[in-house]
């Protein structure tokens, strides 16, 4: 076992630094986030920040970070208040990814890819027709941490498109069966392989297996 | 394709609709808090709602949710500053997955789950000695979300401990090699199985595999 302490990470070369912390918090979701501006200008950008923050209501959150960079999804949600969550399948991981690239905002990342917008319901953002799993969310929180200048963007769900009989009469999807992929780091992308669903677990009970 | 909006979910069931949001995020880390009181009693729990919030300086986010039960690791954590986060690993999944039986504060949750308490250098709360990648986190800030009264916990990492030559030279850390593992939803645990890792993506250039 090796130790490295804080001062070890903060002399790291930056890129580097980057890298190795995003590793740390484990595995990490893959979402499209689609927004649009005021003037219908569509932006798709790849993110892998997005966190359950409650069912009732339903809620979620994303890190969105500071950059000298124009952040056009951040500036589309606070204009508009709306965004969508595509979760990110083996066939569009490419596509996906490349909606990485800093394109300029009258660059649409839908015509770089090759990736469909789709508008549907009353979500004044674009959902992308190539993801199985898709959410529309409005914005009800938004605040800039001052630990880090990073922006907390909290968001209600909307609707939810998915698969007819994708939910399971307990509330489960199953969202690997749909292809969604998991990101560690950066820039590594991993397929689920469903290793065991267990049982609430209570005090002094051994945990069981679902179904058994 | 079915459509699900949020009257549908608010209709749902509560078991059911929490089951649901929670698997809408997509895959999540899985993780053990490791936390002591005051007296040094220790507490473990399993989370999944573990996110990257930056690397400079190396800060990690939480969400914990309100419950009539207490809240053992809000507490601790409120308390001494000091936390854990252990990735999960196959061998110590049934464990971690018990952890989040309802124990009483007196009842530490490494003795009935046979998981192993560690202290190392200067951080006041147990790691787990049979994760393979451990963090010990100082509290940075906390707050309750006016939106659903959870809980946001940010901690800065003061220490990483980690096999050997676990971090390549260019920093990224091959979790899926020292077994950590993703969960779906509350309670479906995934292996990951890496499928592609992709160089920075640039404009107007197709997405390359790393190394190629």
């Amino acid at each position: 076992m090796q130790s490295i302490g804080i001062d070890d990470i903060l002399d790291m070369e930056s890129r580097k630094r980057a890298a190795f912390i995003n590793c740390l918090s484990g595995a990490k979701a893959t979402n499209l986030i689609g927004t649009q501006d005021k003037q219908g200008r569509t932006n798709l950008s790849i993110m892998s920040s997005a966190f359950h923050v409650g069912a009732t209501p339903p809620l979620m959150g994303l890190i969105i970070r500071p950059d000298p960079v124009p952040r056009h999804t951040l500036h589309n949600i606070l204009e508009t208040g709306y965004y969508t969550l595509n979760h990110v399948n083996q066939d569009i991981l490419s596509a996906a990814h490349q909606t990485s690239a800093r394109y300029d905002k009258d660059e649409s990342e839908f015509g770089a890819t090759g990736l469909t917008s789709q508008f549907v319901a009353n979500i004044p953002a674009p959902f992308v027709a190539e993801s199985a799993i898709k959410l529309g969310l409005k914005l009800v929180h938004h605040q800039e941490l001052a630990v880090n200048k990073t922006h907390l963007v909290i968001g209600e769900i909307q609707t939810v498109l998915l698969p007819e009989d994708a939910v399971a009469d307990d509330g489960h999807l199953a969202i690997t069966e749909h292809g969604s992929v998991a990101v560690t780091g950066l820039d590594t992308y991993h397929e689920l392989q469903p290793i065991a669903r267990f049982k609430y677990a209570k005090v002094g009970q051994p945990v069981e297996l679902l179904g058994e």
